[in-house]
C-alpha cells in the first residue's frame, strides 16, 4: 500500500528503514517519520523543488546505511532515535489543492502516532498542510513556528490562488493553527513584500528578524529572544526551514535566491540549536531546487539541516547537556 | 488590460508588435498571434517549461527589430505576415484545469478573429486546450494534427488527473475537436505507453510513425504519406511540435528526453514541409525547458522552430512554388 | 550477502527483482543479471564511470517498475525475459587488479547459472573480467566479440600498467578467451592507437570498421558483413558497448571523446540489429561518465542501449520475425 | 533616438520608466538615470560584462513593475527616487576608446540633469568615463571615489593600451577628475598590482584598505575612517562597485575572481553605509560576468546592490535616521 | 622574443615544437605554423573565442607529445609535416583595428617564409587579416576561399564598425585579396543576412550554398562542385572553419549557434576532402568558445579539425591516393 | 627524464621554473619543490582530482611569469624563495600501493635536498606519502602535522584496502611518522567516523578541532593553542590543506562536500599564520576535484592557499614581523 516514490527509485533517507502510512503498524514505534512532499506546483518562479525530497535523500558520500552519528552532538540522530521513511505522498502539481490536502492528512496521521512528522519540500506552500497536520493532533493555537527564510510567505493571493509558496504563513495563522504572535521568521530581506502585507503581519503580532536587525544583535541574541515566545504558552514547536535563508552563494539550487543571507554554517548552528533548545513537533525543509543546483552542494545542505535536527532531537531526549566547547575527543 | 509576462519582462517574440487579447482592434490584422502558456504543471518529470516562452521569445543572437528573413525562403516570416505577440496567458502550474480553460478561451479567441495562434509552451498538456480552441472555429473534426513527439502522449490518467502532458492528445479524440484517423504522429520512439493505450489508440485510426519506420522508410516519405491523410476532408490542420522528437543530444532541454529522436535539421525540414503543403490554422511548440538546457540551444532551436514555420506559411501564401536546390544567390 | 551498491541508495535498474550472487537460487530462473562495475581506476585521462552503474539505473522518466514495453520491437525486455540485478560488484578504484578479478568471478557465477551477464560499466578494462567470465563458461575461443568504440583498446601497457581501459582488448586476445579474428570493431575514428599496435591488431585478424568505411560503406552493410565473421564457429556473442562510439555532441558524458561519431539512433539501431540477429552471451555499457554529463543525457543513452539490447533479446526468443518499416499501431 | 538595448529584448531595470538621452524632457524629472555598459573589450581575461547590463535588469524574481519596497529601509528606491532606465550605450567592444568615449558623454548629460548617472556595467574599464562624466558636472577633484573591488585597478597599460579594466583608477587620478588623496579602495587583496605600482599609488595617497586590514579592524570601521576622508573637500561621492570585491563562491560569475573577498551580505551592507551616509552622485557596478555564472547569483547580487544604493539613497533624502536594530515590524 | 600566449600557460598545440616569429631561421623548415589569435573583440553576441586557441591547444585525451597518426589517413599530420607553433599574437580585443593588424603581419610573416599558416581563432574577424595575409605573398587574386560556416559574414557595418566578426568576408572582396567569384561559402542558413547584402554578394559572384541545398543535393556534391571552381585561375586555397557550420547540439561552444547545421562527422569529411583534393594555402578554425562549451566538446572538435586538416595535407603531399572504402588493417 | 605531466600539457605551477627529480643539480638551490599527485584512486566517491595539479597550476587571471608579490605580506614567494616544478609523478589511479611508493620517493627526494615539497593533489590518501617522505629527512616522529579537513581520515579499512583518502592520517600515525599527539585537526564536522575510530583517535591523543568548538572559542584561539603543541619537541610542522575545509559553497569542486566549513578567507588567513609562525617542512593541498568545479572557483582557491602559503614562508624567512593592520601602501 506504500506509494513509494513518485519520481525515479524508491529510496530511504539515507537508507532508513521504510514504513508505510497505510499500516500503522509498520511505524507504531516511531520517534520520527519522513515524508517526501515532491511538488513545485506552488512556485511563482523557478519550478525544481518535485525533486527536492529524492535528492535530500540521496546527498550523502557515506553509506546508505540507516547510520549518522555526529561528530558535534554524540548522538546518531538515524538511530537513537527511531526514524522511518513514508516514501512521498502523491502531489500533482498541476492540482495544489488536492495536493496539499493529502499531505495534510499524511502528516496528521504521522502526528496522531505520536512521531514527529519530518517533511522533505517542495515548495514552500506545503507548510500549510505540514502546520496543520500537526496542530490537529497537538491543538490548534499549542503550535509555535519558527521561521527560517528569505521570504515571509504571508502574501495574500498569487496567480488568482490562495495556495501557493509566497502564502502559507497567512493561511496558517487565519485557520488559528499557528498563533500570529507565536511565528517567528529568522532571515527575512530583501523586497517582497510590501506595506499592506506588513501592516497584516504587524496586526498579526508576528515577529520577524530582518537580516539586519541579525547583523546588528548577532543570530544568537535573536534566537534566545525568539525561543522565549516559541515555548510561551505552546507545548511544541513547528521548525521550518526555506533553505533560501542562506545565501545563494552557498545555496545556489533554489527558486527565489535572495542576495545576504546566512552562511550554511549559521543555519546549521541555529536548527541545532531549535533542536536542542526547543519542543521540536515537527519539521519541513523546503526550496530545495536541484535543477539550479550545483554539484549537489544545495541537496546536501538540506540533508544536513535534516541531520542536524535529528541529531540535536536525539541528544535533547538524552538529557545530557551539550557544551560546544568541549574538544571533540574529550572525555573519550 | 494586455496581461504581458508571467515571468520577467515583458518581452514580444524577437521584436513584433503586441497586441492585447482583450483589445479585438488590436489585432484585427493578424495573420498570426502569438501566446505564451508559461505552464509546466502537467510535467510527469522534469519540471522548466513555464519558462519556454520567454526563452523561445529571446534566443536569438541578432537585433530584435522584428524581421527575420530566411535564407532558405526568401520570405520574412515576421514582416511578411502581420505577427503580434499577446504575451502570456496566466497559467498558475498549481491549478491546471483553470490554466488550460484560460489557455483555451485565448486561443478561441485569436482563432475567432481569423488569425492563427502560435502556442509557445509550456508542457504538452497545453495542445488539449490549443487544438480545441482552434477547432473552436474551424469546427470539431474539421482539423486533423501534425505531431512532432517522442512519446504518443495519449496516456488515460496520470497523479490522479485527466490533465498533464502525458494524456492531451487522447482527451483531444475523446472530445472530438480532433479526429483519431486524422490524427498524425511523428517520431514515436522508446518505452511507452504500453499495450492497453496502443490499443486504444489503434481503435481510434491514429497513424503513428516510430523511429524505425522513419528510418526504414525515409522522413519524407513518411511525411508525404502523412499529409495525405492529413488534408481528406479537413481544411486545417494543426501543427503540434513537442521539441523532444529531436534527440536529446542536440535538446538537452526537456522534460522527458528520450534518445534516438530526428536531428535538429531533419525537424526543421519536416516543420517547413509542413507549413509549405500544408493549411495550418494553429501551432503549439512545446516542451523546451529552459532549467535543463545548455548555453540556450534547445530555446534557440524552439525559436527556430517558430520561423521556420512563419517562414513557410509566408512562402505559401504568397502562391510562389519553392525548390530546396535552388542556390542561395540565384535570382538576384 | 548480497553487496548492493558502492556509492548510494540500493537500486535496481529500473526497479527490476533483486538477486544476491552469493544465494544461487536467487537468480536460479534468470535469462539476465545486471552487475554494476563501478569503477574508473583504468581510466587514462577523465575518471567518474564509477558513477555510470547507479546513472544507469535510474536515467528514466517512468515510473521504476521492472517493466519497459518497446514500441519498436513489441516486447518488454524487463518482463518478457526474467531480470534480476545483483548489485554492484565491489570494484575499489585505486586497485585494478583485485577488482577486475573480482568482477571476473560474479561474471562466470551468472554465465554459470546460464544467464546473460550484463555489466554496467564502469571505464572499459572491466570488458576484460567481462568477456573472459564469459568464455570460461561457453569455451575460451568459443565466443566471439561485437564492440562498439571509438578506440580499438588494444594497447600494451599504459602508466606502467597491463590493465586499464585502453588494453583490455590486447589482453582478451592474448588471454585465448576471445580469438583475434572473431573480433569485430565498430566506430573507430581518431588518433589512436599508432601503427605498432595497428600491426599487432592485423597479425591477429581484427577486423575493425573506422569511421570512414562506415560512412563509405553504410553501417548496416558494415554490420551485416560482421556479423557473418561473428557467428562463424563461435556459438556465442559478446557485445561491448563503449558509449563513446557515439559522438561526443550526442553523448558528451564520457572520459575520452573523439568527435566524429555514430548518432545516438543509428547505436541503438545497430544494437537492436547485434541483439536480434546474434546469439548474444554477455554485454556490458561502459564508458559513461556522469561528471562530464549534461543533464543526463548520456546517462539515458546508456540505459537506453541496456533495454534495446534486452527487447531485442526477447524478440529474438520470440521467433517472431521483425519488419522495421510495419507501422506502429499495425497488426493492433 | 533610443538606442535602446545592444543584445536582446529591450528591457529596463526591473520595469522602470524609460528615457531617452536625446531628449531631455524624457528624464528632466529623474533622481537617477541608469545607463547600460554592455561591454567587455577591456577586460584582461575572461569576457561577458557585456551582458551584465541585461542580466542585472532581469534578476529578480518578483514582478517587474518598477516597484521594490526595502524591507530593511523602508523605503522603495524604484518609487520614492524618479528613477528612468535611459538603455544601453552602443559600446563596440572592439573598439575602446571610441565606447569609453560614448558612454562618457552620456554619463555627463545625465549628470548635467542634476541626476545621479547609475551604469551597469560592462568591465572596470567604464569607472574611467563614469567618474569623468561625473566630475564634468561636479568639478574636477570636487567629486571623491569609494572603490569596492578585489583589484586596485591601478595599472600603468596592459596589452599595448592605455585603457583597460586594469587601468582605469589611474587614468581618472591623472586626469585630475578625482584626486588620489580622495581615493578609497575596499577590499583589496591577492598578488596585483607589484610594488612599482603600489609605490605610485602611495605617491597619489590613496588609501586602499586590503582584506586583512578589513578582518583585523572590521569592516565598519574601515568604513567609518574611509568616510571622514571621503568628504572632505569633495561636496560628492562616486560609488564603484566591482562585484569581485565579493568572494567568488558568493559571486562566481566574474572576470578575474580573487579568493578570501567579503560576503555578500558584507557588501549590502556596506554599500548602504556608503549611500545612507555620504552624497552619492554616481554609481556603478561592474564585473557581473553571465558566461561564469550559476544560477544568476551573481547577477541576482549585482542587482540587488543596485537596490541596495537606491532604497539608501532614498533613506538619506528622507532625512528620516535609520537603525539597523529595529525590527521589521516595529512601528507598524 | 616569442610573445607566447595571452592567456595561461606557454602551451604548444599538442606538444608540437615552438616557434619564433622574430627569429625566420625558428620556422625556417616549417610545412605549417600554427599562430594563436586570442580575441573576441569583433563578436557581435556572446564573446569567450579569446580562449579558443587555448582551449583547441589542449583538448586531447592522448599525451600531448606532438604526434597524431591518423587512423582514417595513415599519416602523422604533426610529424609527416614539419609543424611548428609560434605562440599567440598579440591581440587586445578593445582594438580590433591594432590587432588584426598585427595578425595580418603575423601570417604574412610565415606565409612569405613558405609554409601554411594555421589561425586558431578567435572570432570571424581575424579571417580579414588571415586570408589578406595569405594573399599578400601567393598574390591578390590568385587565392580563393573555401569557407564553412552559418552564416555569410559578408555584412556592411556593425556597432559603427567596419571590422566585426560579420563583416570580414566583404572586406576580404573589397580589398581584393579574394575574387568574389572564387568565394566558396557552404552551410548557411537561417536569417541573416537580408536581401541587400544577398544582392551585394550576387553582384560579387560568389557561391554559398546553403543547407537546404545541401540536404537536397547532398554535401559530397557540392563541395565536388565547389572545389572546381576553387582551384579555377587560382594556385591556393584558403580553409576557414567556423565551428558554427556544425549544429548546435555538436558544437554548443560558439558565439552564434544556429540550429540545423551539419554534423560533426560532416564536417572533419568535409574538411578532409578539402585538403586531400585542394592546394591549401591557409587555414584558420575559428568561433570556438570555451565559456559556452560544455564538456569540452566543441574544443576537441576544433582540435579535429585540425588534425584532420593537417593529417590530410600530409596525404595529399604523400601522393598516395586514398579510399575511404579501405578497411583499418587492410595493408598492414 | 622528467616525466613531466600525466595529463595534458606540460605546464609548471604560474610559470616557475622546471626542475628534474632524475638530476639533483636542477634543483640543488630550491627552498620549494612543487609536485604534481594526479590521482584520484582513493577517493571513496566522487574522483576527478586526478585533474588538481594542472587546474592549481594554472588557475591565475595574471601573466604566468613566476612571479606573484602578495599585497598582504609584501613578499613575493615565487621569487623571494627559489622555487621549482618538478611535474607529476606517474601515479596510475589503479594501482595505488605502486602509487603511494612512488610519491614517497619523489617527496623524500626533495626533503633530502634540504627543499620543502609542496605537494599538489590529488586525493587525501597522498599524504601518507607525502608526510612519511619529509619523516624520512628530518625524522619519524620529529614532525608535526596541521590537517585543514572536514574529515578525520583515520579509518581503518575501505573497500577492501588499507590505503584511500579516508585512511591516511591512521597509516601516518601507525607508522611512527607522525606522533598522534602532534597531530593537530581543523574544521571537522559531519558525520564520519564513528566511536570507534574516534576512541582510536583519543588513544593516539590526537586534538581535533570541531567546528562547533571553533566558531565557539574562535578559529584564532584554537590556532595559537594548537601551534604551541605543534611545536612540542617537534622541529618541523607538515601542513596538509584539504579544500573542503571550506564550506562547499564557496569549494564545490571536491570530493565529499560536508556543508558548514571554514570561508575561504577563514582558510587563508590560517594558512598564512601557519606558514608565519611555524617552520613548515612539507605542505600538500588536496582534494580539489575539477570536474565538480564551477567557473574554476575551487582551483582558485587551491592556487592561493598555495601562494599564500608561499609568501608567508618567505615573509617568516625574511625576519620581518608582520601587522595585519597595517594599511595596503604605508611605509612606501
Amino acid at each position: 500500500m506504500r506509494y513509494g516514490p513518485m519520481f525515479g527509485p524508491d529510496v530511504t533517507f539515507l537508507g532508513v528503514d521504510r514504513c508505510d502510512l497505510g499500516e500503522p503498524s509498520s511505524f507504531a514505534d516511531a520517534d520520527v517519520v519522513i515524508l517526501g512532499a515532491p511538488f513545485d506546483g506552488g512556485t511563482t518562479n523557478r519550478p525544481g523543488t518535485r525533486f527536492g525530497p529524492s535528492a535530500m535523500r540521496q546527498a550523502c558520500y557515506l553509506e546508505h546505511d540507516g547510520s549518522r552519528p555526529s561528530l558535534a552532538l554524540r548522538t546518531d540522530g538515524l538511530r537513537d532515535l527511531k526514524v522511518y521513511d513514508a516514501g512521498d505522498v502523491e502531489m500533482f502539481s498541476g492540482d495544489i489543492e488536492r495536493a496539499l490536502g493529502a499531505l495534510e492528512e499524511a502528516v496528521a496521521t504521522v502526528a496522531a502516532a505520536g512521531a514527529i512528522p519530518l517533511v522533505l519540500g517542495g515548495d514552500h506552500s506545503i507548510t500549510l498542510p505540514d502546520a496543520k497536520g500537526v496542530a490537529r493532533h497537538h491543538g490548534y493555537g499549542r503550535v509555535s513556528m519558527v521561521h527560517f527564510d528569505a521570504h515571509a510567505d504571508t502574501g495574500e493571493i498569487e496567480f488568482g490562488s490562495l495556495y501557493g509558496h509566497g502564502l502559507p504563513m497567512r493561511r496558517l495563522i487565519e485557520s488559528g493553527a499557528i498563533r500570529g504572535d507565536r511565528f517567528l521568521q529568522i532571515g527575512l530581506r530583501g523586497y517582497w513584500p510590501g506595506p499592506t502585507v506588513l501592516d497584516w503581519m504587524a496586526e498579526q503580532r508576528m515577529r520577524s528578524y530582518e537580516m539586519s536587525e541579525i547583523v546588528a544583535r548577532g543570530v544568537d541574541e535573536c534566537l534566545s529572544e525568539a525561543f522565549t515566545t516559541a515555548v510561551d504558552e505552546c507545548e511544541g514547536v513547528f521548525l521550518s526551514v526555506d533553505i533560501d535563508v542562506v545565501d545563494p552563494g552557498m545555496a545556489p539550487g533554489t527558486g527565489t535566491p535572495e542576495p545576504g543571507g546566512l552562511t550554511a554554517r549559521q543555519l546549521l548552528d541555529a536548527v541545532r540549536r531549535c533542536c536542542l533548545e526547543l519542543p521540536i513537533v515537527g519539521v519541513d525543509v523546503v526550496e530545495v531546487s536541484p535543477p539550479y543546483d550545483h554539484a549537489d552542494i544545495t541537496a546536501y545542505l538540506g540533508n544536513r539541516v535534516v541531520l542536524e535536527a535529528l541529531s540535536a532531537v536525539a541528544r535533547r531526549r538524552s538529557g545530557e547537556p551539550w557544551d560546544p566547547s568541549q574538544p571533540l575527543l574529550d572525555g573519550r
